[in-house]
This record gives structure tokens, sequence and C-alpha cells, in this order.
């Protein structure tokens, strides 16, 4: 997606060569009139997968994947991440590690808010070791739902997300495909 | 606003009398219509004040706040909650207790995204005891910019946020004021 590409191009750090720093656009700062087109963006490439709901992981998907899910008319469910189990029958809960802080999450989601009707589009900011993605996948599986699709903004694609999402057979588009970081260089795929 | 309280009287809860539950449409699942009103309403509200920035406090601020930054043509700034202090000079920290979570967090923004000339428009969710406002406040003043006015989607006017931040001299705009929560009644105010 041009936009997307154009902004990480003018505004992206390439911090090192497993880091690019997106936090005057996507993570800390958020450019509202770009995540409006990238919810349109998102709503065209998926709209005729029968998506009945979208999810994303807190916290910087979420704006992105509001305005996907206000442009596809659905609602939008944000999975938890908490820091301990919930003790209760109510919520379905898988645990990811995050490599940028190094701890693990309980990754959560009330059993109200899906069902084994439902088609899921995952939106999410960054697609690097798939593991929030993935987590997002096991939550939907839990409750016998289907993943409809995968949305990503920025994939990094030396790294092996894209290829666990592959083998569990759901299809993820992602709007900037980074080849490399290295020497502080930004580089995308063709 | 109507729309807001209407949704509240048909998928708000009252758990206790201290909490209400509106993880159907703000904190949970989210409804993005309603999102996406909300902005426009603070928009209208606010239109006069020369706001040159919006800022939100992680998690549940950001759906309504980067609707409410899309409609004003203006940046969003989503301030962070660290679990512990950054060691570096290129931030504002501010510590704030959550009631909520019984823990307290250090309040997070880059330097690089303020400036003394700012006029900063600050949306949260919920205003309880204030806490998490009032941290925004303390960073947008730490900065030497100004508060140009507070957006609440839900204020509990049986709690004391509101007088800590009339006290401060800010202006709150609150789109659903909330007397009571007392034997699972959710009872408003005129």
């Amino acid at each position: 997606m041009k936009a997307l590409i154009d902004k990480i191009k003018t505004a992206g750090i390439a911090v090192d060569e497993h880091v690019l720093k997106v936090d005057s656009f996507i993570n800390h700062q958020v450019d509202p009139k770009l995540m409006g087109e990238i919810g349109e963006e998102f709503a065209r490439y998926f709209k005729d997968k029968k998506i009945t709901k979208v999810f994303t992981v807190e916290t910087s998907g979420i704006a992105p994947a509001v305005f996907t899910a206000l442009v596809m008319n659905l609602d939008l469910v944000v999975l938890k991440k908490n820091t301990s189990k919930i003790l209760s029958g109510e919520v379905y809960q898988t645990s990811i590690y995050s490599f940028t802080k190094g701890v693990n999450y309980e990754l959560t989601l009330s059993k109200k808010f899906i069902d084994k009707d439902d088609n899921i589009l995952i939106i999410d900011d960054f697609l690097a070791n798939g593991q929030a993605a993935l987590g997002a996948v096991n939550l939907v599986e839990m409750a016998g739902a289907k993943v409809g699709g995968i949305g990503i903004l920025i994939e990094k694609t030396f790294q092996d997300g894209r290829k666990l999402l592959d083998d569990r057979g759901y299809e993820t588009y992602s709007l900037a495909r980074i080849k490399s970081l290295k020497e502080g260089m930004i580089e995308f795929e063709d």
C-alpha cells in the first residue's frame, strides 16, 4: 500500500537490523488519516471473505482495526494481554511470548464475543515472529470458529511469522513488506 | 450524548456499586459506529478551542480518540502505561495508580511528540477517581504546553475525578454522567 510505504520511508527508523521504529505514526503518535486509509484497504481486500467480526491484539492494532471494522460494518474485538491466567470458564486464553518485551502474556478473549459460526479477520500492526497473530488464531480455533484472513500493516519478511501462518493454512495480507533493516536502511520487498 | 446513553442503558452492566461493565461496546468488544459518532461529538464540542493535538491513555481510549483526531484533522498521541521508569531524558513520566488493577504505572510521553505551543485535548473512556486524566494533564504541563479540554465517554459523578480536574482549572466534557450504580441499577444525572 503506497501511502503506508511512503510514510515508512519518510518517518520510519531502522533502529537495528531487527527493529523498525514507527512511533511517530503508528505506535505512540498515530496518524488518523493513514489509519482510515488502511481500514479502507483491508475492507476492500477482504470484502468477499464473508467476515463476521474483526479481531485485533491490544494496543497498536486498535486504530487501524477500528477503521477496518467501521468500513466493513462489523464489531471489533480487542484481545487483551493479561499478565496472569484468569481462573474462570468464561474466557479463552493462550500464552504468547513477546520478544520485544521479553515477557509472556495470556492473550484473552471473552467467550461471549465469539461463536462457532464466526469468520474472523485478524488485524495487527506488525508481523515478525508471528506470536501475536498465532495467539489470535489459537483463540478463534478454540471457539470452533474460522479465521477468514489476517491483515498486517508491516511484515518483516526476514522473520518467520509469515511461514508459521502459511503453515496453518491462513491467508495473510501485508500492506508493507520489509526485506531488511541492515545498516540503518529500510529495504522493501518488490 | 443520546446514542452513548442509550447503549449504556441496553448493554451496560452495573457489576457492583462502583463498577460499570461496558465490555460489549467499549472495553473488549468495540462498536466502531458508536466510536465514530463519539469522535464527531467531541470534535463539534471542542471545535473553537484551537486544539493542536489529541491525547489518550492506552487502551480503551484509543478507538474514540482516533475518530476525534480524524474529524479534527489532528494527530493522536497514545500515552503509554509502563510498569517501570524509563531511564532516559527523552520522555516525560508521571506515576498513576490504577484502582481497577491495584498497580502503579509510569504514564509515558516521548518529548518529541509535544511542544510548548501545543494545546492538547485529552480523551479517555472513564472518569472515576481521575488518576489517568490527571496523569495526562501532568505530562502536558511538564512540557510547558496547555490542556485545551478533557473529553470523557463515561463519568461516574459519585467519585471525585471531576472535582480534581475542576480544581486544576480545566474544562471536562462527559458524554454520559452516571450518578449511581447501586443495587444493579444504572442511574444517570439529568
